[in-house]
């Protein structure tokens, strides 16, 4: 195939990672090095960038800010929850990107994103076929959900996933220090999917953590949520629950909308929050203990002083091949993982999966990797998970505190 | 004066800390190399193991493993928050001490906390004068707020200011992440000193952090909190205030307690939360933007993972004055620091002060160190607080996680 030449976008959507910026320097680093891309730009939060002419010329920044980019938390160049419509039903906002790919000679297009960005993407790549517009789209995934599809797993969720662990191993050290009997419950971050909540298990598993853990794909049953609870308070004493945010009772209620109003977000996605103080008032109110709920909120998603290694390496490693794959040819795909192997000698290597099987659906725990009654998740999932939370990431501190990347964002 | 032969007690009281762990291994390495202390005991929940006749034999733990007490955060021996009658009204608590004491031939006892602990030591030294025991008294300051007297700063203090100015940096980051118009509000320990809210402007110093600051020692009033929310809504799009668990309004109200329920602890203090979501919520309903309420919680007290290196160094040179002063022949003290220089070359010894001097007292925050309408804290504050939470931790780490210390507490 015949290298195609002009300019790259490159755009950040949905929840920030600790990782999502090293996506973003490694495809950055892959553009800016490629002879065929001559200008490579970076969309002010994402997509809304693009329908708003907001874009930043990156070959303006400094390289060795960029790299920090490696290390520094959030979507640098900010993000958005923007859907598209269906081409098909309203092309509004997609003439208008066509008419910036135009004015820009935009002729590569990266989105890093969960789901509903590759379903931008997907749109993009179909719309600019149909226009005749050559523009090759790629999907770079990141979520530290960890529910994408067609890949071992996301970008983002090593990371998560080692914040969880490491701040469950120090809360059960705390929690349990003074000799009255306590109860805690932690409130992890996923709607849908438990891979974020079962990875509280690692601290269990490697030391101290949870005693019970519950996921979303399994039914929530409070009356059997606090007997286990007094079992536990029975046996040792204290008891630490983790449970997801979104646990939802038989009839599909999410626990946290009895604590809470609940709102919808622009994705319909109902809003969540309030369930760990719920929960905790349910055990005291039942067991008569002192109890504490603590919300992990923002900072797992981007605590990224604690970031893992693998997941940072890996997430360059996505950005890099999105872009290294579409000079070569490829457009329309997301780029996935691949890791056949665990035992000992873990490996990652990247593979492209079409856009369409990665958008719009959701990948759960299996339910033979969940342990019932809040017992936690099974040793595969451990062997699944403990591979991406390896390797400690540098740290560059200046005064004692984290020097984050900070870009000059030039408009293009 | 004459060396003094016998059994020491080292005992952890109140809410736990990144370092006081640090104060532990500090104080059982210089016990267990002192000649004249024939055993090195550890209560089990402070002051109540002594009661209770809970006390470990700290000869019988694997030197390595007491050398992880120097990175794992909570109390590794349990703590308490029992508060000692006064002597002269009820004394039965301090019969069954010198039991104990008389038992164990206890001529030592270390004692490591806040205030409220310092209280507990002077008693107990007062009782065993009058009873004529001989045993020399110690304690060792610990408390993340940094409210003891007497002395430049508190160990703790530094890892708690650097756990929560580097979490406020990365939830700056993040928060500011998207192009609609956001309020972030993060409720921060310290029940009547500001200094570890007033950390958080570190952050802000130093990079990204919060836009207001709001520290117990100003009344706080709503109204103006809601203006200048609006006003920084106005000039940058979003907002970041950051405020202290502790903050009243003019007639003294705990601004908590009209969010939530309160109760009191054995001390009479009253237990707050759920601050950071009522104020979000008020910036809401007056703004009309997407607001987040974030409660650091516990991991601001033991995320030991962000532990400052100076902090650990000097938690650990508290314990260790502690014994070896009181093998010199001292009682009666609290061991604090006196930091003459900060400027270049910080510098941290340690001095003696009388327990009375450090007890039931609260070191606030200056009026001159703290700015008016939520703008933080002056530069006299962060040079006080920057050298503080310089050095990263030694991360001891097995399988991605970290390797705290066990012991196998072998009853004495």
């Amino acid at each position: 195939m015949s290298k195609l030449i002009g300019a790259c976008v490159f755009g950040q959507s949905g929840g920030p990672t600790s990782v999502i910026n090293a996506s973003f320097y490694g495809a950055a680093k892959a553009a800016l090095d490629a002879e065929c891309i001559t200008r490579v730009l970076g969309a002010a939060h994402g997509i809304q960038g693009i329908l708003n002419d907001e874009l930043y010329d990156l070959g303006q920044e400094d390289p060795k800010e960029l790299k920090r980019l490696l290390n520094t938390p959030s979507s640098a160049l900010g993000s958005c929850r923007y859907k598209l419509k269906d081409p098909d039903v309203d092309d509004t906002d997609f003439r208008r990107i066509l008419e910036i790919f135009q004015k820009y000679d935009v002729r590569y297009f990266f989105y890093n994103g969960g789901n509903d960005s590759m379903d931008t993407c997907e749109k993009v790549s179909r719309y600019m076929a149909k226009a005749g517009w050559e523009c090759r789209v790629m999907g770079i995934p990141k979520t530290i959900d960890n529910d994408l599809c067609s890949t071992d797993h996301c970008p983002g969720f090593g990371s998560a996933a080692k914040y969880i662990a490491t701040s469950c191993m120090e809360i059960a050290l705390d929690a349990a220090v003074y000799d009255y009997p306590t109860a805690t419950v932690v409130e992890i971050m996923g709607r849908h999917a438990g891979w974020l909540a079962g990875s509280a298990a690692l601290a269990s598993h490697y030391g101290a953590g949870p005693d019970l853990i519950y996921l979303p794909e399994q039914v929530f049953d409070m009356e059997a949520f606090l007997r286990r609870c007094q079992e536990v308070l029975k046996e040792k004493g204290s008891v630490f629950a983790a449970v997801s945010e979104g646990i939802q009772d038989k009839d599909g209620t999410f626990i946290s909308e009895y604590a809470s109003k609940s709102g919808t977000d622009a994705f319909g996605h109902t809003q969540l929050g309030g369930l760990a103080v719920y929960l905790a008032d349910q055990i005291k109110n039942r067991c008569g203990v002192k109890s504490r709920g603590i919300e992990l909120s923002l900072l797992q998603r981007c605590g990224a002083h604690l970031a893992s290694r693998t997941d940072i390496d890996e997430a360059a490693m996505a950005g890099m091949t999105a872009v290294n794959t579409a000079i070569a040819g490829e457009t329309g795909k997301m780029v996935a993982f691949d890791c056949s192997r665990r035992d000992g000698t873990y490996a990652c290597r990247t593979k492209l999966v079409p856009l369409t099987e990665a958008a719009n659906y959701e990948k759960k725990v299996p339910q033979e990797w969940i342990l019932p009654e809040g017992r936690g998740v099974t040793r595969e999932f451990i062997r699944y998970a403990l591979p991406l939370i390896q390797g400690d990431c540098e740290r560059e501190v200046k005064d004692g505190l984290p020097r984050f990347a900070k870009l000059k964002k030039v408009k293009a």
